[in-house]
């Protein structure tokens, strides 16, 4: 069997690329992951990443293997491949058929890295077009703001469009509020303040996503979470998208109305650029 | 590694229990499945369950490798284990990292059987406790009915209890109505109508679901789809659950509630048993 996707994994420190057909992770998407990037051999952002997939593990009560052991694992397939995308992965191992977790899952964890993808260098500097994807996100409190392994709805949508020259589908929830990019968050500037979707019902809470706005609050930007509407985004006077691998997006075009880089977006950039160059001093 | 779960499984025709870690199953839910029972080495509802699952495959856009093969392939695990469940799972197949489905992909078949479930004989004569669930169903409309691999609201509602005396939790939807039990598909009988919660918005529409449906209409019975409130189950004369493995289990009581196992549900296991009896002759 072969892959067109990982260049090296390792699953429960073992390199290999095969997992048990039995593991929940793959039966019914009983896992959680993150993606980050790894740049000269430094996994960026790391202790940020390790946190949020604790933090989700205990939501959905899988078993955390423990901060060491993934920072030395996630550093034995770093140095193996510097310039890449890191995936780390933790589903709730194997259990008996039935949706009841076993009373004492082993969990499984799965690191695996990828060639980082070859976006146009010149959409930091001049942004992207963006459209509106028809599927919507079904709201689930319990579910919302986890990275988990369900990710039906984002497959669906990216598969609305296939011109190359967009570059992320927006997304609305079942009530027709604005969540979150299919890939990335969202964020707007409003008269000088900074507006993100509320996670709260639905949405993967990115880590970017809570380096941009803690930035904004060291840099004394106004920000506010809220449940806001496409309209909003119309009348926008800055969007830009984020994950962990692409940074900061900025939006140029969206359905068809343009939009500057504006000034909070370089502002926000060059703090995120600063903090990720500090990772590789540490 | 390992596993308490499968006694012998194909993976794209080969025996083994291993997948590729790029398969989109895993890192998705990107797939389908479906799971029937073998009863002395015949696949029971075998053609329903196939055509079940190519309906599911064409609304997802996953490939379906065909009747014949998965015919050819279910009958050689048949004949491993002669009393099994059996699972056939579909997915997207292997594809890059990242959303995007590929351009031409293979899609991965998985048939793997499993150690039929020691359900006490008593639950078909007398019936089962249920309760109902905390966390609620998402709406989306493009996953409704489809039997897909993104079911953590099913992990996290059967983790609601551990009480073996009840033996299934009720689902109701975002906004409060009924739709399904954790592992089955619910049915009521109020003023001699036979009911079942609409499908339209969430749920997974199980091919015992429409056998029973299909035998309700056959047997001249008054047959509704409908959105129906938790309410109208404590008013309900006789409650009962479906899934191609447990058949029909009467509910004897619900949130305390008793209800007697009455003459609909037995007319309808009857005629179940019936369409049983006969696939064996087929």
């Amino acid at each position: 069997m072969t892959s067109e996707v990982s260049s090296s994994a390792l699953v429960n420190g073992k390199s290999t690329r095969f997992l048990d057909i039995a593991d929940r992770g793959l039966q019914y998407g009983d896992g959680i992951f993150t993606t980050l990037s790894v740049q000269e051999g430094v996994a960026i952002f790391l202790d940020r990443h390790l946190k949020r997939l604790q933090a989700d593990a205990l939501r959905l009560n899988i078993p955390f293997p423990g901060v060491e052991i993934l920072t030395e694992e996630v550093q034995r397939i770093g140095h193996m491949n510097s310039s890449c995308v890191l995936k780390i992965m933790l589903t709730r191992g194997l259990g008996g058929r039935g949706y009841l977790p076993p009373k004492q899952s082993q969990g499984t964890r799965i690191i695996s890295s990828h060639p980082k993808p070859d976006y146009p260098k010149s959409i930091r500097e001049s942004g992207v077009k963006a459209r509106f994807c028809d599927i919507r996100l079904g709201l689930n409190p319990h579910l919302a703001g986890i990275k988990h392994l369900n990710r039906l709805e984002q497959v669906l949508a990216r598969a609305e469009w296939d011109d190359e020259g967009i570059g992320e589908g927006l997304m609305l929830d079942h009530e027709g509020f604005l969540v979150e990019g299919v890939m990335s968050n969202l964020f707007l500037v409003n008269s000088g303040m900074l507006r993100t979707p509320l996670l709260e019902r639905c949405g993967v809470a990115g880590v970017m996503r809570g380096l941009v706005l803690e930035s904004a609050v060291f840099l004394g930007l106004a920000v506010e979470q809220a449940r806001i509407l496409p309209e909003e985004a119309y009348d926008a006077d800055e969007i830009f998208l984020t994950n962990s691998v692409i940074g900061i997006w900025p939006v140029s075009l969206l359905d068809g109305k343009a939009y500057p880089v504006g000034s909070i977006t370089r502002l926000l950039t060059r703090r995120i650029d600063e903090m990720v160059a500090r990772e590789h001093q540490s």
